[in-house]
Formats: structure tokens, C-alpha cells, sequence
């Protein structure tokens, strides 16, 4: 599929939603524990979106499209989430992406990018040049690959209890650092 | 975590709602394609849910809670879907699997099952012995094991989309057959 906007926010705005019925209402055990060492928990995955919501994706759509010289992004902290969440529910994480998410949309929609937008250029402290469609359609792709490692790590609680089917799940015998 | 009913039903009750927020009124190109030759796309996942609430899940519970002397189960047929599913919409294939498993899970309850019946056995064609609660737990696995499936094929169409973001978009390198 070629990059088009429209597209795109048919799951940007679905996102908060398909949390929401993975995780609502659910006992610690399915929403605290993660896959081992350095890796994160369902409860984790919510805070890091938080933190997108508030300093990467639209941040950087505005610098893309000001009048900055550089169009230097700063760098992501992948790590914020570990302060910003702590002594919060799960509920109101919840509620507090689904909000951001909204807002940040709205304006998103309210720019109304045009063919020529979508090509201008930010430039990644690491990647280098990026376009605004690559930034766009990287956060649709962050979106589903959260949503894929939250399901991973809620199987990988039963890891141990499905006995020979092991062989069979194959989530079961993914390594999150591969 | 240890496999208890109760907290596998509340995975296996929220699987419908899951996929609905995931895919409902998505256009072809989110919903019909897949991850290349040999791979499903979310359209043939649902179809093959289906095909295990039909066939599976609950059909090998009453196979273990039986008097058969074997209790040996028949084969799961993992390419059904593809007849079965010909010529539906999504929207029927969404709410065939919630009514379906609904049915099932109402059925589960009823059974009232006691530790006891959870240690019970079956007989996997391929597997061997298995306990009923590896069979449940197999059952929860499953369906996130699906539900990741579905977010990464999803994800996989913007693969040519986000340019030099690929290499930290892990889920973009995942090869299905691994």
C-alpha cells in the first residue's frame, strides 16, 4: 500500500479503542508483567505512547513544517515512560492517551496536508533526512507494532501452562531482541 | 502466572471486541492482504477463529470431559477458512466469531469445571496427552498469538512507507515462517 493520509487515520484513530478492549478491567498479572529483563510490560507500552503522543509525532510534524533552519527532531526518550506512569492506574493511562491521541488528530486533520507537504523534509538525529509521509506512516506502524508486542507479552504469561503446544504457538518462542 | 479459568476468560470473553476495534470499516487494503505467498491476511484469520470455534476448542473440551475410550481428537484444519470465508464481508465473518464464541464460552461456564476436570486428559494426534487446562490455555494463547499476527500484517504494508524508520520498526522484520 502506497502512504495515504486517509488511510492512515482510519488507525491512528482506532488505536486508543483497540487498548482499551485489549487491556480495560484486566487483574495485575495480565497487565504488570513482561517478557524478562529490559523488556516492558502492557503497562509500560501505554506510558511510552503517552510520551509520543505529548513530544514525538506532532512535535515533529510541526518542525517539518516551520521555518527552523535545521529541522533537528530531538531525540525520543524511550525511557520516560518509567517516571511519568509511576503510581498511575491503568484506567486513566487509558483515558489519558485516548485524549491526547484525539487532540493531536484533530490538529493533524486541521493542517490539511497537501501532496507537497507530505514530501517535505525533517532530519532524524540518527536516521538522517525523513519526509513527513515516513513520519506519518512510521507512527501507524508504531501503533500496530505496540498493539502486536502487548498481545505477545500477555501470551507469554501462559508460557508454561499450554504444556506441548508450545511447539505449535510460535508467539511463545519470540525473543523480543531479535 | 498460573492458569486459572477466571482469568482466562476474561482474554477469551474480550477476542471479539479486540478484532472489531482492530478491523471493523476498514477499506480492502488494511483487511485483504498479507504478509506474502503462504501468509493470511486478517480477513483469513477471522475465518480460521471461526473455523476453531466451530471445530476445536470447545469439540475437545467435551472430547476430554467424554467417556470415549481414546479421546483422541480429530485434526484441526487449519486452511477451512479459505472455503468457508468465500464471498462474505468481514462485518458478517466479526460477528459470526463473537456469536460463536459467546456460545462457547456460556457453554464453559455452564461446565463448572473443577480442578480436577482441568487435569483430565486428552489425546492430541500429533502432541500426545494433554490436560484440559493446557487446552484452555492453548485457547487464550491463540487468540493473542492471532491478534499480534493481525496488528503486524497490518503493519507490513507500510513497510516500503516509513523509509529509513524500517530498522527500529522491529515488527517489519519479522519473517512469518521463522
Amino acid at each position: 500500500m502506497n502512504f495515504e493520509l486517509n488511510k492512515a487515520l482510519l488507525i491512528l484513530e482506532r488505536t486508543p479503542s483497540v487498548f482499551r478492549s485489549l487491556l480495560q478491567d484486566l487483574p495485575p498479572g495480565w497487565i504488570h508483567e513482561n517478557e524478562g529483563e529490559h523488556t516492558w510490560s502492557p503497562f509500560d507500552v501505554i506510558g511510552h505512547l503517552i510520551h509520543g503522543e505529548k513530544t514525538d509525532w506532532m512535535v515533529r510534524t510541526a518542525i517539518i513544517l516551520g521555518n527552523d533552519p535545521g529541522k533537528t527532531f530531538e531525540p525520543f526518550d524511550r525511557f520516560a515512560q518509567f517516571e511519568n506512569s509511576r503510581g498511575k492506574g491503568l484506567e486513566a493511562l487509558l483515558a489519558e492517551f485516548d485524549t491526547l491521541r484525539q487532540e493531536n488528530l484533530r490538529r493533524l486533520r486541521s493542517l490539511q496536508l497537501s501532496g507537497e507537504d507530505l514530501q517535505r523534509e525533517g532530519m532524524h538525529p540518527e536516521l538522517g533526512p525523513v519526509t513527513l509521509s515516513q513520519l506519518l506512516a512510521a507512527w501507524v506502524v508504531h501503533d500496530l507494532g505496540h498493539i502486536a508486542q502487548v498481545s505477545r507479552v500477555m501470551a507469554k504469561q501462559y508460557k508454561s501452562e499450554v504444556g506441548p503446544w508450545t511447539q505449535y504457538l510460535t508467539i511463545l518462542n519470540f525473543d523480543p531482541e531479535e
